[in-house]
């Protein structure tokens, strides 16, 4: 392909590397644009469309982190195949056994836990909910009553208007089940798929989900991860009927799925029927370069893919609001077997978050947050860069955690015992491998940085310095 | 047994009638009044503690509907066996087999729906509750991040307080889990009893908890009930871990099930490792005879009973707030696999709820609704009474429903059949048996009284009039 005969429109709404990323992953879709191609160089292209080069690079940062396209080194940009995207193998080399799984600190209680799960709620707008909650609650005696078991429908309105706008994800209100929490409706959907086949997980990954699968009965069996995420040629032809992903920041290596990847899945689950993606987007919201991936799900035409996210991680964890978006025939089927279920959240509350959705709180809330984990993230990473910390960050840039590979010669081991012992948590990878993995990244920890101050950062790698520097 | 040598305490704490109610009730407890032994005649007791009758008469009818005594008509009160109660089989006729199971009315709506589950929230105290949340919002920010998994220290504590004194409940506040809803905690138990046997279940009963236990997994088993409720010699020996009974006030019979059947069941638990009662105690709050029988909790020494209950029934059903007392056994189970799990219910939910209960507003709105209830369920039966039918109430005088008998001659199905074609929806008491029961009471129909007016039930019971008594 060496031109491009698209009108950029400059006062558009949309910026123009939106343009450009629009336009070239348009292509590929439509099959005018072939795996193998290289696109044009930077330079003219920006000559070409009269655009700066900046502008060109942009979009074609997104398309690379997005999978559509990949850089060769003094080459350029060359696009990938859409279904059988070619992903390098990991090359970690293997963690020696010994190591491998890493023992639990022997502290109680530590200066400074770099636990994943914390949520920054110092920006929440307090008032803001305050005053809709008063509203809401002087509003009638109609939401005492019970009110429709999944969900009441200005939120659910609410919710698939904020999906399709943000996250590319098709859906009508009608197939949306809010519920209280992720872990109650990782639940519900392994009731749902029981009997059906086994739910495939991301090792390392979510023990959570291994554990609320088995409890509700269901069977699982835990797949190996390359650098594109869940290996689709692992899942097996039988036995099993869903894959469990975090496609937007995988939980909790960080990796970004590629496209490629994402339609190798899709194409798994279409190649039979009764198989389903279960996409969680835990906490896609948060993405610091580019635009966010859509999400699988609005990728999907054949109704393969379950969505779940959550409003625990981007508003508060005590409000217990999590939604499902179920395909068609799942939707069906929840409707005769748990029809009768009373929703299990509070109708006040649901309807403070329907007016903090549509009256535009949240997306201000959203952006504010942003930006907030974004500069918690870089206050990190100069804290850690401070003390001459020699380390590399692998995944995305997104979320409100990242794993860092450690090179000062230490194992992973060693590393999280020692960081303990001066009185600093910080998560082993091995810690989230639910089975053992060999090829996992050595010398890797997991730090989650949502809540902590800029001079907490310095203090916590004061600490570290003398753990991981002596 | 010819004379009591107990003393009254008249400027005690307590109503005389609960002293007496006490006392007898102890001295059978302690084995000095037996079973069969005859009571002093109302009108001596009377004379030798120098009280009005009216008050031995009320002592007298709490010991008999609890099943401590048995009244024989024109004899006087005779104490009954504690652990092995002596229960009169349930004497109705079989009902002809076609008109058993009663196939559902052809009309979508209803202009009168007597339907059980809803709750008359025209008395809640709104003022007071939004007044509470705001202070709880206003409070702090610490109640956005996660909370306790099993709920909030402050209203497990209010919790377990109320549940000693109203409910007899013995418990710490250590061994309450809160959670979004009675369906998502039987779901809960259902989970932790999971591959230790079937949970036997009452017949006619909950459908929704049958349904419930199976889509986590679950096996049941339906048993029989006579006129003291859930048959304990029906359960069999092996196979069995759990039966779930509402003894308060079993639904949909309405029975409250006598202090020996509440100690055969216990019996039945206690003679083997591994078995539990499960008591919903679903509304328990509303009795209108006497005091409410204690839990059957608060009566086990054992540890083998797990008590349920909601707070959706007695404030609104959009407060989604249940919860499990759990004992210590199943309580170091539910830590290790669900400890990872968070509540599922928002925490100013829970705090607001706290106060509402430990500043005393619960208490208050109880007696408000219990009033309002017992007020609705009188005009509804004065306006059966009203059109002239001959009907007869099963059950105790209890809850927020019954099932009556109706004397018309017609049978079950044609009593649902006609009201529906006259616009009012009752309900078969064949339609909450998960499978058929032979001995079932004939024509006899489930309402539910809660949220009508006074004109309601008097434009219902005429619609009623033209349908079953032509």
């Amino acid at each position: 392909m060496d031109s491009f005969t698209f009108t950029l429109q400059p006062h558009g709404g949309k910026p123009m590397y939106e343009q450009i990323y629009e336009y070239i992953a348009g292509e590929m879709w439509a099959g005018r644009l072939r795996a193998g191609e290289k696109l044009p160089s930077r330079r003219s292209l920006a000559a070409h469309l009269r655009v700066s080069q900046n502008t060109v690079d942009t979009a074609y940062g997104m398309l690379a982190a997005e999978g559509y396209v990949r850089a060769v080194p003094k080459s350029g940009f060359y696009a990938c195949a859409l279904e059988r995207l070619s992903v390098q193998p990991a090359g970690a080399e293997p963690e020696p056994a010994q190591d491998a799984p890493a023992s639990p600190p022997g502290r109680d209680r530590f200066l400074y836990d770099f636990r994943t799960d914390t949520v920054d709620t110092s920006i929440f707008p307090y008032t803001t909910w305050a005053k809709l909650s008063r509203e809401v609650i002087a509003g009638g005696d109609s939401l005492l009553n019970r009110g429709d078991p999944q969900g009441d429908p200005p939120l659910r309105r609410a919710i698939a208007k904020y999906l399709h706008e943000f996250r590319g994800v098709n859906c009508s209100a009608d197939q949306i089940v809010v519920g209280a929490g992720l872990e109650y409706l990782i639940g519900l959907t392994a009731q749902l798929l029981r009997g059906m086949g086994k739910i495939a997980l991301e090792n390392p990954g979510y023990e959570r989900t291994r554990r609320i699968i088995r409890n509700c009965g269901g069977d699982t069996v835990c797949l190996p991860l390359d650098r594109a995420g869940l290996r689709a040629d692992s899942l097996p032809g039988d036995g099993v009927c869903a894959a469990y992903i975090t496609p937007s920041h995988q939980f909790p290596t960080g990796v970004v799925m590629p496209i490629g990847r994402r339609m190798e899945l899709l194409a798994w689950a279409c190649r039979a029927p009764g198989r389903y993606i279960i996409e969680d987007d835990y906490d896609s919201e948060f993405r610091y370069a580019g635009r966010p991936i859509p999400a699988l799900q609005g990728l999907d035409q054949h109704g393969r893919v379950i969505y779940l996210s959550t409003f625990s991680k981007c508003i508060a964890p005590s409000i217990r609001v999590a939604y499902l978006v179920l395909p068609q025939d799942l939707l069906i089927q929840y409707r005769r077997v748990f029809g009768a279920y009373s929703s299990t959240v509070s109708r006040f509350e649901q309807q403070t978050l329907a007016r903090f959705l549509s009256e535009g709180h949240f997306g201000r809330h959203l952006n504010r947050t942003r930006l907030l984990y974004r500069r918690q993230r870089s206050q990190l990473i100069q804290s850690l860069t401070g003390i001459g910390l020699p380390f590399e960050i692998l995944g995305g840039n997104a979320g409100v955690h990242f794993a860092m590979r450690v090179k000062n010669g230490m194992t992973e081991h060693e590393l999280v015992q020692r960081a303990a012992d001066c009185g600093v948590r910080v998560y082993g990878l091995s810690e989230y491998c639910m089975v053992p993995v060999e090829d996992l990244p050595r010398s890797t920890v997991v730090l989650g940085y949502a809540g902590f101050s800029a001079a907490d950062f310095q203090r916590a790698a004061a600490l570290l310095k003398q753990a991981w520097m002596p």
